[in-house]
């Protein structure tokens, strides 16, 4: 198993539920448990639907959803246990982020372990006997004024730094299509026929303004990181401004 | 405006737009503006009230909620608008990361710069017309097989990301209640005792091991980072069990 089990705990709503496999499956995560859930398994055919309605796409996640009696049961096989809530408690134990929280068990499934995250009912949150079985609290940032956050939602979160833990893509790209950005030779060539085209019609009034003029459009331009293609587009623009209104275009 | 703006363009579910404002307060956001709502504002009654529903405590954002008719429209008074969508455009612009895109905002709306956060409609997403209100793309991080996130997931996303930015708490810290760590005088006296309990008892059978069981011993007392509170119960539990069974305690 090479990623973190997802445990809920006495969920009440077979919509939440539905929630939960589409956050987890968004976040590639596949590994689904139930303790207690309030509707019992196998569920009727009318809650069954609308869990799955919920699951949008998702419903596979609950092909291998196993249900559990206690969280000491759902937890036995596991080697590390987060508990997530946002209550502090009167037990002495490690708080931690959700990012940190991901970061460790990775570290900690690379090696082999069985990790596990616990999520409480939607009203109660976990009770001290679930956190009993968790090594670490993991406490989600949320607005002081306004902590409550629904479970499918807080699924959502960790499974979110799951897999942000392991993404390796690039924080920013060009996204660039068929073209290239353009390079210093064609850049140049632009910006020098730019600048005779202005000097031509007269645009640089103050000779002593003009290198500074000059400087501020390359450095307006340079902040553009133009591809080839809109430099040959830009070329084709002052072409069309320098030649003037074309006399066979009626304006009207 | 000291924080980030959310614009829904073309929300089509009033319960979607109440988990997106149930999100945003969640992150402490505020300011919601919707760009032609498929249900019109002011909503009727009924509509109201599953939106006022879904948002869960939040609906006081409903309060300060603009309508625009444009996307355009909706942008006009922001200087950064970032669009997130999953789809990669036939156009040239920056892709970059919720986290990046959280970081840069916060860095802009420091220095006095107006932000934009974009979402589009459930089904469709933004629109090309939508994408040339905005700088730059944000790509969610999401499983490539099921990358389709609903709107109030991808809103709590961005949402959490902002207010991570900015939180200045700690990775991690040990929840003490009202007890302290242990000094390291106090360990010392309750390893030193269950050394000398041990040898009373003839734990050490083989005195060659007994430098290494101690280490052992100590070092998984000393990675549970005991409180004072913890030491004192440990030296109960040495003087319970070096006593023995009490004569007087009745064992059915």
């Amino acid at each position: 198993m090479s990623e973190p089990v997802i445990i809920l705990v006495r969920p009440q709503l077979v919509e939440n539920i539905g929630m939960v496999a589409r956050a987890m499956k968004n976040c590639a995560l596949h590994q689904l448990r139930l303790v207690s859930p309030r509707d019992h398994w196998p569920l009727q055919q009318l809650q069954k639907e609308r869990m799955e309605a919920a699951a949008s796409g998702a419903e596979d996640i609950f092909a291998n959803t196993r249900i559990f009696h206690t969280t000491a049961d759902a937890v036995a096989d596991m080697q590390t246990v987060y508990a997530t809530t946002a209550r502090p408690r009167d037990m002495v134990k490690e708080v931690i982020t959700p990012r940190r929280a991901a970061d460790e068990a990775r570290t900690r499934i690379k090696a082999g372990e069985k990790i596990a995250f616990l999520f409480g009912p939607e009203r109660t949150g976990l009770e001290n006997e679930d956190l009993q079985c968790a090594e670490k609290i993991i406490n989600i940032p949320a607005n002081p004024d306004f902590s409550s956050i629904n479970i499918a939602q807080a699924v959502l979160l960790m499974a979110y730094e799951w897999y942000t833990s392991g993404y390796e893509g690039p924080m920013c790209k060009m996204e660039l299509g068929k073209t290239v950005p353009a390079s210093k030779k064609e850049l140049n060539s632009f910006f020098s026929r730019m600048e005779s085209e202005l000097e031509i019609c007269g645009f640089y009034t103050n000779p002593d303004m003009k290198p500074a003029m000059q400087q501020n459009l390359r450095n307006a331009f340079l902040r553009a990181s133009l591809t080839e293609q809109e430099i040959r587009t830009l070329q084709g623009v002052l072409t069309a401004l320098a030649d003037g209104p074309k006399r066979s275009r009626k304006v009207s």
